[in-house]
């Protein structure tokens, strides 16, 4: 089971690509290490480095090599997204795809076609370094689409089909020795409307990758110690599993934070030891990627007030109780993980179409609740789809 | 009179903040300094500056300062834009105003003391330089507002007098002793349900900033090489020149460009020289900046065919035909200016209100035929408000 943290940096935020400073990216690896983890994921942004559909730039993705060859030297392996993109609240999308320019982001033929130039380069630029782990085609790349954006790309489910083969192929095409994935925002469980659907989920790229965001209505709903909220992040391993057509198929629980807009911090540390432990019993785990390693500066303005202190580590640079917490947690769910693994689990049928479609999987929804119930007594179920 | 182009980068287009090479700029300057010009225009691009409201970043400002040594080397004076904002079809704006953080760019109070800020701190990096000549708010940004544009940012006629009063004073308390201005496109004289108005571009700042484009429905109503089509830069200058309050306001034919989507290539230096001879009557003409100085690279992709072709100087640095034919038609007017400005104008009433409103101003409306049949037989009329 890897382990991991989605790398913040500490100055700057992602803003550091425009100001790209290879000591306080050293720094803060220094600082990641320290916590035990094997990998950080990162994020080049979109605008910056194809500011012209025409035109990727070099610099970046020079700096970008240059963070992998840090990381290296400091025993990370390193998991790269390339379209962001979405990040924390805010959406970075080049002036070629706005306003006077908006097209389809996932059907106009040459912004297919220009995007996947991006994806490529970004991973071609990686692949020749041994701790490239993995290219992720974008971070929740489906938060432009479906109907809760405000400003929505429209697609279909087969544009999405089209979409993300074009972009895992160029993913692999970049970096044919990575992992090749894309990742999505959990609308893609829970939200009917939303054209990135379980089964692309499921089936796109090498492995699966899940967001837990216990904001989504969880923690409201069960209160912030409750073991609905503990348990969703292994939830969501476990039903997108059950989409899976490969059975050795893998997931990764890729973003996996504790908002403090819904968890008091008396229960920020508990939340992390019970959802690696919940975590740690899943089979076909491919690791944990914590959300995320710094703190966002306070000087930087307009992020929602929760995105603010999700850090392991502070603005200043020190660890924080509940980056040794994760750490803790991390080596025990390892040490158990043998024994846990080998427990029989009880099986749980979806059938979705009778059950009432993705909002039934949803925080408090019909299937939530039957497979809470399964899980709080007699352990986490396996989820079989009906028609399997 | 002052002569300049507005500076259009070889390498990279305005994406050259992203890779500042200074090599590149003294080239570029060198060409334009070939022109005979005494100035240039430049544009620095407003998120790249500001990424986060609250992160004005160094080094792009130490670039353009980089760029006004450059130019006065050369002996070139520079005029520097802040909000870009709009350029050639595209809009860049900050993440910090789009999408989920889309909010009032004109009304938000956080964002108008963070856009203040910006200007501010564009103008303060350039005072220091004894080139410096102008500090314009930015580029056209009624494009930003207005019925036309597909994503505008409302605004009333009230708050754009707040907005100009807080960005005019921005760009003078960072530099004090360059002159302050804000630009629009035409839709301000011709665009009642634009709320940048006449009297705005008429009051604002230190002097009226005019930008004319024949593609606006003037080259297509009356062919590329009808009087009104040459006369168009001077016509503007002059229906701006009767909302002026301060009789010696200056205006300046701050962009005036030949676009070939409406010039054949055999009218285009006729154009120039025409458009110039129009022009170098005109009393209280403070300057031309001809749009621009380099053709757009067709290496990159999505401009609007036009924008490629208006250079001076082509992309692979040869001076073309235009550069040459305009810096001989400059130096004619210059010469003839002396004489033209003492030959006696007719004059010409504008009763905004009866006439039916800024429509009546617009190429093809009733006051604009009353102009141009007096300006064709009696030469360019001096046009006075009705009520002054």
């Amino acid at each position: 089971m890897r382990f991991g943290v989605n790398y913040t940096p500490r100055v700057g935020w992602f803003h550091h690509w425009l100001d790209f400073s290879a000591s306080d990216v050293a720094r803060d690896f220094d600082a990641i290490a320290s916590l035990g983890v094997d990998h950080v994921r990162v994020f080049p942004m979109w605008p910056v480095v194809q500011p012209n559909r025409t035109l990727i730039r070099r610099a970046p993705l020079d700096d970008l090599e240059r963070m992998l060859e840090l990381a290296a030297e400091r025993g990370l392996d390193v998991s790269v997204d390339a379209l962001q993109g979405h990040l924390s609240s805010f959406d970075f999308v080049p002036a070629w795809l706005t306003s006077w320019h908006r097209r389809g982001m996932f059907t106009d033929p040459a912004v297919v076609a220009s995007t996947a130039d991006y994806v490529r380069a970004v991973a071609s630029a990686c692949a020749g370094h041994p701790n490239l782990l993995a290219v992720t085609v974008g971070n929740e790349v489906n938060q432009f689409t479906g109907t809760v954006h405000p400003e929505p790309y429209p697609a279909t489910q087969a544009d999405v089909t089209a979409w993300l083969d074009a972009m895992i192929g160029a993913a692999r095409a970049g970096a044919p020795d990575a992992l090749a994935l894309h990742a999505c925002y959990d609308a893609t469980w829970y939200d009917d409307t939303q054209p990135f659907t379980p089964a692309h989920a499921a089936t796109a790229g090498d492995l699966t990758a899940v967001h837990s965001w216990v904001f989504n209505g969880t923690a409201q709903r069960h209160g912030p110690d409750a073991f609905e909220t503990v348990a969703h992040a292994r939830y969501l391993v476990e039903i997108s599993r059950a989409f899976h057509v490969d059975p050795d198929r893998e997931v990764w629980m890729q973003e996996v934070g504790a908002p403090r807009n819904v968890l008091p911090e008396g229960s920020v540390v508990p939340f992390l030891e019970r959802t690696v432990a919940e975590l740690a019993g899943a089979p076909r785990l491919f690791g944990i990627t914590w959300w995320c390693s710094h703190d966002v500066s306070r000087s930087l303005a307009d992020f929602p007030e929760l995105e603010y202190d999700l850090g392991l580590i502070d603005e200043h640079g020190r660890v924080k109780p509940a980056g040794l917490a994760l750490r803790d947690a991390v080596a025990e769910a390892r040490a158990r993980r043998p024994a846990l693994l080998e427990t029989a689990s009880p099986e749980l049928i979806l059938d979705l179409d009778a059950v009432g479609g993705r909002a039934a999987l949803a925080p408090g929804g019909e299937f939530w609740k039957r497979y809470m119930q399964t899980a709080r007594t007699a352990g986490h179920p396996r989820v079989v789809l009906a028609d399997s």
